[in-house]
């Protein structure tokens, strides 16, 4: 027997053979399905997309985390992610031996049990002391915060249902107001091949709230075009100018995709890219 | 009506709505079809693999082309295409103003004749008085060069089939043999995300031909996995070395993938790539 699941964009998708469902529920925000895949091993689905799989699940969540917090002045101390409720995040922050505190708001509850106990290669950090679990709304999160976060990180579903909300000016002006003076923060912002008009007007956004708005890429072939992007914000911090590339050797040492010449080469966009972002201003 | 194209590489695939099939032949090395998508343009297809689409063909041929002619310590005037049929590698390489001559080499004269028809945003410049097409087996064609191409590009398809013959040590002795003294040779070299073994062991043959073998990479969403690489290999020229900058930046102008950084950028390779050459040597 012959299972597969196909993810449509449009007019174009992926597709992927099954061998089993393990977990499929509903919850008050949405519904959730781990899969076992036969070639990418455990799959994480929220209202039919595809979230994150084992087999390649380390390169967004090196490089949403890595790339910003290596480009703080300062090494990161408080950082805050919000989404991200499988856990992905959290472990690859917590590589950073100056991170004291990362507070995860995740507004299910279902997700961060569901990956504890069926993803634990990506959640197995979730229970380190250093992390604080927040089960809240990201968006009235965080307009309670101010200066608290040297890096935020957005890692979002995409901006409709109820990941809708952390694509305003208004939310990121809140996450101007909740970051330290040098911080940084970043978000997903979608698939520069197959929706560069939306990749676009997250930028145009950011740049309601931020003085520096850099946008950068890799390949992700689980999401949509398999080629995807994500856009670093501040107000004084520009992406490479301050990096510390010494801990980015060394957290090399344990990473799958990000080294520092990887580092370097995600800013590097396609002239089509490009095109558009001048286009916009 | 939903018709639907899904092209699976073991476990995984990717799928995209057709419109209709515009031409569908059997010749005697290959089963040929063009394909008009609902969201990519027309799409070749040979023995039911996806060669190229309208919408993301410039990715492949610009970064097949580019990278190499612009890494000759002296601009290329002499340059071989093996396979690359539809004709797309001929436009790039018409780009540089020093090359006198670009000899294509297709086994199949149908996969040029339905690319000229079907496909003139990609075939449109095989009319060039620059270009001579040799309606040969690439391999026997390779065998009778001896010191005559600045740079060979093998456009060649998977190897399995018609394209295996261009897989082998003894095809890449004869390249090496074809190549003027500084000369490099290019050819694609598969997706390192579901294929890392293959990949591998491409580099591992070059190895056996060439001194200095040199993968990169960049996504492709309409190739296995999203993901593919290519590898330049050489006697003497280094990739980076001796790039004409200059040259790129003016090529540049009229690519929409290809730029200088990007230039820079494709050999930023992940680490369970490096992982992988350095476990090889």
């Amino acid at each position: 027997m012959d299972m597969w699941y196909t993810e449509r964009h449009g007019k174009v998708g992926i597709t992927l053979e099954i061998v089993q469902t393990l977990v499929r529920q509903k919850t008050p925000f949405q519904e959730i399905a781990i899969v076992e895949t036969a070639d990418f091993g455990r799959m994480l689905l929220l209202d039919g997309l595809i979230m994150t799989t084992e087999r390649d699940e380390f390169i967004y969540h090196e490089l949403i985390s890595h790339i910003p917090l290596l480009a703080l002045p300062q090494p990161p101390r408080n950082v805050l992610i919000v989404g991200g409720g499988d856990g992905g995040v959290v472990r690859e922050a917590l590589r950073h031996p100056s991170v004291e505190q990362v507070v995860l708001c995740e507004i299910d509850q279902m997700v961060i049990e569901l990956s504890r106990q069926y993803l634990p290669t990506v959640a197995g950090q979730l229970n380190d002391p250093r992390v604080e679990i927040q089960l809240r709304d990201g968006v009235e999160f965080m307009a309670e915060q101010k200066s608290r976060f040297d890096a935020i990180i957005i890692d979002s579903t995409d901006p409709i249902s109820i990941g809708e909300g952390l694509f305003t000016v208004d939310f990121y002006r809140n996450v101007a107001g909740a970051l330290t003076p040098n911080g940084v923060m970043v978000c997903q912002s979608e698939s520069p091949l197959l929706d560069l008009d939306l990749v676009i007007s997250i930028q145009r956004k950011l740049k309601q709230a931020f003085s520096i708005v850099t946008p950068y890429v890799a390949p992700i072939y689980t999401y949509p075009g398999g080629y995807w992007s994500w856009t670093m914000a501040s107000q004084t911090t520009e992406p490479l100018a301050a990096v510390d590339w010494d801990m980015g050797q060394s957290i090399a040492q344990a990473t799958h995709y990000y080294n520092p010449d990887v580092h370097r080469a995600v800013f590097a966009l396609p002239n089509y890219f490009r095109a558009a972002l001048q286009a916009m201003d």
